[in-house]
């Protein structure tokens, strides 16, 4: 049998009043036993018969009718393009991981929404259909206020996107990347290095970080009058790092800091195969990563990285769970994390 | 205001009732547009009433809802650990972005669920508050048949668990992982190899992975009498590395499969820090990874690695598409991609 669409009808799931008819109770006392308010409401009894009457009937609660009779979601939506991982490296998935934990254990489904970025007005309605109780953005660009708006109006109590800056009604969540160039910076600087390379990735959706990084150098930099900063462009490809290397005698650089660790082995090896010498002697190049991989201490020298100090993952799902419960927060800046440099060999 | 859990009261969204008031039209007009079946049935200035009216109240429609009322969801669930990114490797995450690029391109919401793996009817249940259309499973062990049966009745027209196996009424998924493990054999036999390490990780949820890794090996050793397979444990550190590489000279291994370059590079790495050479020429130690990563082609000999052959995301989509539209489809195996080995310098 197909609808109109060109689909086979799929059997329509047990319902809520079955399981109260099966367990001869009202639906009010369905809707207690699952939604954790049968303490002082519903009797052992009847309790033990609901949850048998759902077992045979195969009966679970549907996430998003519960949320529209309690007035809240159980959904927490983490809307981040699907690689956001590779792009934010290990960490970030370690994270995540640990955010979804702390998420179930608070009673919450954490999902991830990957599709792709569209216009935000587009991406909130998206979202907005899964009537989610909190939406945490890693989008770039961010939610506009008509956005916002619209996932409010839809029942989400608390939206966070990326700071520095947020829309109106909107939580920021700040992980200032420009702290992680100005630790970078600040290092190289200190041990006598004055022309800095900074890479900027070519791949997409990194210039959100990339771009504060540069920035952060920069500031570092201005201490000091004798210092340059140098953009640098660079492909994750080995083509695209001997093009790089081929141009540094004209560059002149005594240091690098190469947006993450794998942007910075990929460099490091091209440098190393065109004969320079890395390290933090003199005559040698510096190079510092970002992210602290395992992978990067198994090149030679082992590599200096600025290491990122996340918030535990619990502590972000807390802040989620009490903005739900309480949405006429106002609007606030949390911050994710700070950065430090892990000194090695390289740089 | 909050209600008996504590919770702030959140307004109500807007429901299609109100926006069928506001156009002057009934609710099932208002279905008919936002579930694409308005071409032959609701006129264009209707339409053009109902998404204005949608506009102005900040309507959204109800992913979930829908779906009962169309008798199939739009959701599609990948449940996956938060952290099968890493496991998997880079590789999966493109596959992830591409998959959910394409399922958004047939109208459909692909999300990651990413809670932790509790029992099968547990995670079933979890699964199914979200009334998805099509649930695909990346979970070790995979689900059984009543959480199959679960899921079903709860209106999933399609599940998918990992391969070989199936529970009934799932169809399987098969990467068949004991290949990578014969194809890296066949090749260390090739080049005369005789007495091959096979690394088992000690991170957890990869046994699933590095078994029949293993196995695959020894089946492509079983045609060579004077061949001897060893699996070696290893965990990703340092320390790690540094413990079984002291008791290489014991062992007197002339090759290892290293379950994959990640490992493969830090065991690599630790081989030459102990004075080990590697590559493919007699007196060396041959080093095989897998994933093929860029990285791994840094390091010098560089890694010969088994990259794995994934089927197209767009694939694995429409056949989700296909199952979700015929949800009576017999169950059955669905490939998900080969291996071949990529030659390089380390063995």
């Amino acid at each position: 049998m197909t609808d109109p669409t060109g689909h086979e009808a799929v059997p329509t799931p047990p319902t809520s009043a079955a399981v109260a008819r099966r367990a001869g109770v009202s639906r009010a006392t369905v809707s207690y036993v699952f939604n954790g308010q049968a303490a002082g409401r519903v009797g052992a009894g009847a309790q033990a018969r609901v949850r048998a009457a759902a077992e045979e009937l195969g009966y679970v609660p549907h996430a998003a009718a519960r949320s529209l009779r309690a007035g809240r979601g159980r959904i927490v939506l983490l809307a981040a393009p699907a690689d956001t991982a590779p792009v934010f490296g290990p960490l970030f998935a370690d994270f995540l991981a640990g955010f979804q934990s702390a998420l179930h254990r608070l009673g919450y489904t954490g999902v991830l929404h990957g599709a792709p970025a569209d216009a935000p007005l587009d991406a909130a309605r998206a979202w907005a259909e899964l009537r989610p109780a909190a939406v945490l953005t890693l989008h770039d660009p961010p939610l506009d206020a008509s956005a916002v708006d619209l996932l409010k109006r839809a029942g989400t109590a608390a939206v966070l996107t990326p700071g520095p800056q947020a829309p109106p009604g909107a939580h920021a969540l700040l992980l200032d990347q420009s702290e992680a160039g100005r630790r970078a910076g600040a290092h190289l600087l200190a041990a006598g290095r004055r022309r800095i390379g900074v890479v900027l990735p070519a791949e997409p959706g990194l210039a959100a970080s990339a771009d504060p990084r540069l920035a952060g150098v920069r500031a570092a930099a201005a201490g000091h009058p004798d210092a340059a900063v140098h953009p640098l462009d660079l492909a994750l490809t080995e083509e695209s790092a001997a093009r790089l290397v081929a141009r540094w005698p004209a560059l002149g650089l005594d240091a690098v800091f190469a947006y993450n660790d794998a942007y910075a082995m990929l460099l490091m090896r091209a440098l190393q195969d065109a004969g320079h010498a890395i390290g933090t002697g003199p005559g040698r190049i510096a190079v510092v990563g970002a992210d602290d991989l395992l992978l990067a201490r198994l090149l030679r020298p082992r590599l200096t990285s600025v290491r990122t100090e996340a918030i535990a993952p619990d502590r972000l799902a807390h802040l989620v769970d009490t903005l739900v419960r309480a949405p006429s927060t106002p609007p606030a800046t949390h911050r994710l994390g700070t950065f430090r440099v892990v000194p090695r060999a390289s740089g």
